[in-house]
């Protein structure tokens, strides 16, 4: 079955937002082995938008658009719909009676412009919001198959899985997709590419797809069959030779983020991890701290920006500083074992080197160097980033959430002096 | 002049990557007064492609695609564009000159498949890359214009910025336009709204647009004249009304992040700044420090996430840990005179609260408390934040950034107490 995806609203022409509901729908579609052939953006106008619907209908089996079902004049994906399809609208009373009940919870009275979202196109079916005010708009034609959800992502995705996923998984037949993804990192994607490459060209139930991005490369295993227990058994034996081959470099197969992953190895183990920060600028405090929970293991992390700074807060060697310099493996190495000892931790991390876009002192812009400190542990290692300032932090935030996975997992620890 | 954004490439319609391109193109044709009504995304397929710039050709005067300029059997934009136009290739030995050289430079042979890249759609001219490998196209067709560039951003901003930006601007004519960009945290947008509503709906030149995002508003003002001079000079007194009504609210007339606005300030007052983050996690420390040359004036952040941390690094009373607890205000200015003092700054900050999803010692999620220290001024505010963990730790990060912009321009601090 072939999907279509219609991004409606002039602020996304005006290239004031980004159209992520576009990547999140088509990413959740493919999930479920849909085809999306095409995307579409067009402004909040009744005609262009009508144009679209009828576009997409004449070589697609769904459609789903998003945006433009606010109460607002700018609001017309409602007429746009019913302009393509023909037809008039049908008011529903009870979506007016659960508007009224919403405002009425928030103690407002509703404006009489939201009862335009009472009205559905003559022969279709609504859905009910949970989160927002919208209803979705469900038509059928032709055997094809409309859907129209609000802009807002948390009430599109709301919809989405509630609602769409489940009935286009339905009229996709009696199957069951099941997709499993490994993510990996310190490996390129060419190298992924050629230990995978049979199972990429070969394997077609499961497919075997890859993407990198951001320093990291991610596997996504989809496999069909009759119920979702079968799917994820003809998932197991491929997803299993896929970790063999990827090896120490793989650190989830539940598609965890890797500040995730560090976070669970982190409670698993009861051990607390903090860090000493120079070219990152807390960008590893920061991920970790993205993590629900992460107060339970995570203690902090001194941002030190300045060489005083890491000398009177993280306890560098003055020695250091002046012989080596702040960007150096010593200072790296004296950078976690200060932040263990300044948190009281049992794992500390040191990140330091030059993030560009200018040379300093003496060291190349992308120059990184990475400790670990533990009782049982005492490494660093260095490596030259690709990529502008930002993607250099991103490359270190990476290597050094990775080196404290690898040391969680009991797996080997990347060479001191390897080139990613 | 209408103009249509064509995104070539399988990878966004299964959701891998975001289509950003498109916004940013989106923008930028924005600011130079060019009309996108619509934008299409299609795959890796020649006949879909042709058709896609068929569609395009057929309602809009200046087409530009991103994507499938590449030397890999997948890139087939320029398949797709010569099948639109109806027309063969021509080789251009001075292209297959250009990507030798490069090629020797990086010290490897060129592919054969590379060769693909000297050929030009018959008619048609090409723009010379100096990043990557890929030529962009241009083809003319019945007074209309069809670009093809590369898909990787470097790569299309270049091409866009250096030709691309310039032709469509002389294309329409010989006027200029010149935009300002005001940006405001701290006051909501449909404050914004009120306070310019009638600059919004008068004025035409300049126009005037806004857009929320993340806990601040942008406004632009779009002005277009003979000379950009003349534009320049339409657009002062209406910049000048803007930044008189919105006061202490402008961060920037000069399209700066609030990060960026920081650093400068810090710069020409000479003052050195230092954190103590707990609920964003090293989220300030590492905005300021996305920022080339924020080591001149930024000494670190101590990232402080237990209790005990916040006592042991940024001492913080032990007695207010146990009355008033780690998300509290006296808390928030401990931390603040405590990052002061450990990192020997003019100015401290420190932020604490709860981030959320769930309530802690309390608190409920959205708390925010932050404060200010300096010589002069011993300052702390209260806010409830909107929004998810994400959201919570970017409202407080702004408010954060905001206060030492406001402490640096001399400017009112907002109320302890004020609410956002």
């Amino acid at each position: 079955m072939r999907a279509e995806i219609i991004g409606i609203g002039t602020e996304i022409l005006l290239g004031q937002i980004s159209n992520t509901n576009a990547q999140w729908m088509s990413d959740r579609l493919a999930e479920i082995g849909m085809d999306v052939l095409h995307q579409q953006v067009v402004g909040d106008n009744v005609e262009r938008i009508a144009e679209a619907f009828r576009l997409a209908l004449s070589r697609s089996d769904v459609v789903i658009a998003t945006g433009g079902l606010g109460p607002t004049q700018d609001d017309v994906t409602r007429d746009g719909l019913a302009r393509a399809l023909g037809v008039g609208f049908e008011r529903h009373p009870e979506i007016e009676e659960l508007l009224r009940g919403k405002f009425a919870r928030l103690g407002r009275d509703m404006p009489e412009s939201n009862l335009l979202q009472a009205d559905v196109p003559a022969g279709g079916r609504y859905i009910t919001p949970e989160r927002g005010t919208a209803p979705g708009l469900v038509c059928e034609v032709d055997g094809k198959r409309l859907y129209a959800v609000p802009g807002v992502p948390a009430e599109m995705r709301e919809m989405m899985e509630g609602t769409i996923l489940p009935e286009l998984r339905a009229l996709a037949g009696e199957g069951a997709i099941v997709s499993r993804v490994v993510r990996c990192t310190g490996i390129g994607e060419s190298r992924v590419s050629t230990l995978l490459d049979d199972l990429f060209h070969m394997s077609t139930n499961p497919t075997v797809a890859y993407l990198a991005s951001s320093g990291e490369v991610k596997v996504r295993l989809t496999a069909k069959a009759a119920t979702s227990d079968e799917a994820a058994r003809r998932i197991a034996p491929v997803l299993e030779e896929v970790v063999a081959r990827l090896g120490d470099f793989v650190f989830t197969t539940n598609d965890e983020l890797l500040e995730e992953a560090l976070v669970r190895l982190l409670a698993e183990s009861g051990k607390t991890l903090a860090c000493g920060e120079s070219l990152t600028g807390g960008e590893v405090a920061e991920r970790i701290t993205a993590v629900p929970g992460a107060s339970e293991s995570f203690l902090g992390s001194a941002v030190t920006y300045s060489p005083e700074s890491k000398r009177a807060v993280l306890g560098v060697s003055t020695e250091t500083l002046d012989s080596e310099g702040p960007a150096s493996e010593t200072c790296a190495r004296e950078m976690a074992a200060g932040a263990r000892k300044l948190f009281g931790a049992d794992v500390g991390l040191g990140l330091t080197g030059v993030a560009g876009p200018e040379p300093h002192g003496g060291k190349e812009p992308g120059s990184v160097w990475i400790a670990i400190d533990a009782d049982d542990v005492h490494h660093a290692r260095f490596f030259l980033s690709p990529g502008d300032r930002d993607q250099v932090r991103r490359w270190a935030s990476n290597a050094a959430l990775d080196l404290a996975r690898r040391y969680l997992e009991g797996r080997p620890l990347p060479d001191a002096d390897r080139i990613i």
